[in-house]
């Protein structure tokens, strides 16, 4: 009696058995990526663990001068998310905390405080209007694709945040180390920025920038 | 001596003063929405309080046969996310707590465990394969968009969890309520879906469905 | 007198000699997939047999229980559709034949239908709405991606009919499937669907399940 | 006993109250449109006949010189496939019948032959290869977006195809409507595709173009 | 004996008539924009001279201390681009001029110098790598989406380029203007920089900034 | 003092260190492309000359019957645009020099004038309008993806022009070569252009056509 169902079946993986499995497309990052991202690793090495991430349980270490850490799940960390629009990072902050101004060059970010009190701010770029909250236990902010933006732990504890990106690889700019912790030449950094001369070596002295 | 800055200000200025503020497109939600979201509120009247959120603050309340609650702020609930590719909601899970196998038909998502224990579970298009995991705090997980997926409250203490969104209204599609909370008749589910009269009309009746 | 066209010709043809062709991109299905697709066959290698499928021409066969078949041509039988954004598939639906509640994770579907009549329908995510139509001959149907829908033959003949996708690998869960087609332990589908275990274990036998 | 379920379905429902339906977009044409496609229709308002369109469903009048016709089902005739990102059209051919060259400035478009035989042809632009294919009752073919290509009824009997677009609008630019049916000046036109000014002359007054 | 092609051509009108005109989509700036842009201006009332503009044909007032102007060619300015894709600038930079450090947060840019000599430069997110290159009249150069970039005319004429977009609105963020043009609140540009206060009340004194 | 810093950045660098650079995707032209573009360079070979490209820099050769050349700097000459969404071009125009009608089947494109005077057109789809510009020194012209388009010097003196893509690869469909410089059977350009024979003939002669 379930004989014919065979025949409908059959048909269906018949068909199915040379197409793509496009449901997800898990990164194989030992192939060159392209603009879309990785190559796809082959359907029946897919298992479980490709969709789950355990990196981000534990804290980052925030003993250093900014006392914070970002730990992130992007798709060089998490080969899942390759292809479907999604990334995740953590940011540990310590008393007196910050992440400093920095932009994420391809993705819009919402984070949610998950410990602790945030002061969170973002700049537009129309009119340079800066918008800033204070963000408790459960609170969510959204900081759009591109634009400057901040996180300081307000609080007199610990905070902790998970922050979730628009694309599998949103990238992080931190404006202080595009200009200072690289070889890009004082003066052409003095010329692009009005900073002074001194300001520009200090940073640099202390980011461990050259030229 | 900063008299000539003016220049170069006013400039931008006036050519700014006419564009449109695309960094980023509030929602207003009294206009009609297009296949790209919401049309955007005026530049001028934005504030910081339209890029956060106080919604995800508060604990769902689980005082119900599935033990659990799911509380979004999609562009909805929280027109800052309008245009920007991403979105989050709040799983709260008491003990036994299930979110019933659904689908996003319109977004790929990622879950962070922030309490408790969690099965997780997505079921490929592909060739059927169930892919299950039990997460535990700090763990992330990933669900392709429009996949069948579920989560279980699996420890024996409530489990919170925060999910993004690779869009700004994700959609959310509850196989049962699908089939058994409207006026779906008996007769067409019992052929689409092999599922016997009586488990249909069961489902039905504790769901509230007619016909 | 026709000479000076040489130059003119030249300069273009030296141009494009190590140009992309991406006016069209066939699928070279021997190389691992992308998120964007599958890489390009070289130019040279494209003929007129790329950008047509003769494996639509033939009615599935329907000698089985749902007295239906479904015959793609997405991208792994079609190489031709790569990148194109668009992909087909023909449904042969026996007398009482029925394609099963089922989704497209990746993409829109449009029906047109050749011969006989088709009872379909959709089900809404926001608010659980069925959307129910009977399709005669020349009538189209589209159905949003990601959204629960099935068609039904509702005639007294053998029905037909061409759907076409806005995506070159549009997947296809049916529900049935990736509930009782696989390993999906019982008790999770239980818990996540409130099915009676006695109904699960039916269908799994049916359909081949175990657990 | 079922009473508990009234806390996690009013949750959702109070949640979705001021929510978008993004599912799906039935285009309100009494709104402008935008880069994406018009205005939502209010989900309170749409129907099972909004999805459905029966425009197709007869044949074109092929009295005419082409001996053919094409039917579309686009954004503006069939306003469900607003923001789904396919469309559909009938060719309708009589014996000697042809498309005339065209492109779709905006989408891809797969054609299957409902009866008949068809010989299609499209150019690549890269290198003006022609692709030619005859195909019967059955076959597909795709054209990728805006190249050039044309269907001529190439058998003893009338013709039937049914063609589907990437988009939702795929626009029909007629290389010889855009030359000849309009205020082209006749000298412009020969600059700038070498026509005779004679030709040229000819066909504007066939298809009623001045200047 | 033209007569049948009345059939043909009334029916392709009749089609039409109430389709929507998405080869183009000239913004109507009386609407409020949505995410994709801004609602199209009706077909009837398009006229050549909204593809056209001539706003970049003066050069830009490069009497201020940076000796240098932007003048745009965005949507705001120049409504023919709405839903393309596409935008443009013009700089103009007396000798010793300078476009600051800046991002364009929504497209990547392409430059080409028409006049003079600019040495131009951009900082990866990735590793913090700065890419210097020195231009001449013909050269052109990529800055990717969101990067930190600027140019200097690094020769003894003024120097004159356009620049391309691959959007719209592309946005332009000046770090500077981002940091002291406005009531950033100086501890917190401080702590989220690391300049030193004095620097910061410096050159919020020169552009103007408070707090 | 300064070694605290070294958690905190060795963190982040030990996190990117198997990350994609996703900042920019400059082209590796050796491997196959896929439909989103070519696969990356490796970042630590990607120099300061990737992003930049010298070819536009020169005129091309304008000794040809239609006294002009167009130069591209697409992906194929120009790997660093590959992922971008933008490429240039360079057209030269002798006194009389026309860029004949043609499209570009996927991208929309934006022009300046920087020397002389052009007349430009581009006809709709919709109702075959055609939209004619005559262009001085600094004007622009926005030509949408697709439509068919052509510049001609209308002026007394050579002209010169850099024109922008939406698109890395925007394609070249020039219609005189889809027709008349290839294999394309006379008797096929016929039926679907109404063109004579003895023209079609003609201009297959003149730019090589067979058949």
């Amino acid at each position: 009696m379930y004989l014919p169902y065979f025949f409908f079946f059959s048909l269906l993986l018949a068909a199915a058995s040379n197409a793509l499995v496009q449901d997800f497309c898990v990164a194989d990052l030992s192939l060159p990526a392209g603009p879309a991202g990785y190559p796809c690793k082959k359907a029946a090495s897919v298992t479980a663990d490709d969709f789950a991430y355990h990196g981000l349980a534990a804290a980052g270490n925030t003993t250093n001068i900014i006392s914070a850490a970002v730990t992130p799940a992007f798709d060089g960390q998490f080969p899942g998310v390759n292809g479907l629009g999604v990334s995740m990072a953590r940011l540990d902050m310590a008393v007196g905390g910050v992440i400093p101004l920095h932009t994420h060059p391809a993705a819009s970010e919402i984070l949610v405080v998950i410990q602790g009190t945030i002061c969170a701010g973002l700049v537009s770029s129309f009119d340079n209007v800066v918008y800033l909250k204070t963000l408790n236990k459960g609170d969510i902010m959204v900081f759009p694709q591109g634009l400057l933006h901040f996180q300081i732990n307000s609080g007199k504890t610990p905070a902790l945040a998970f922050v979730s990106f628009s694309g599998q690889n949103p990238g992080l700019q931190i404006t202080d180390f595009a200009l200072f912790k690289n070889d890009f030449p004082t003066e052409l950094v003095a010329k692009t920025t009005f900073l002074d001369v001194a300001q520009i070596k200090k940073l640099k002295g202390v980011l461990g920038g050259t030229n």
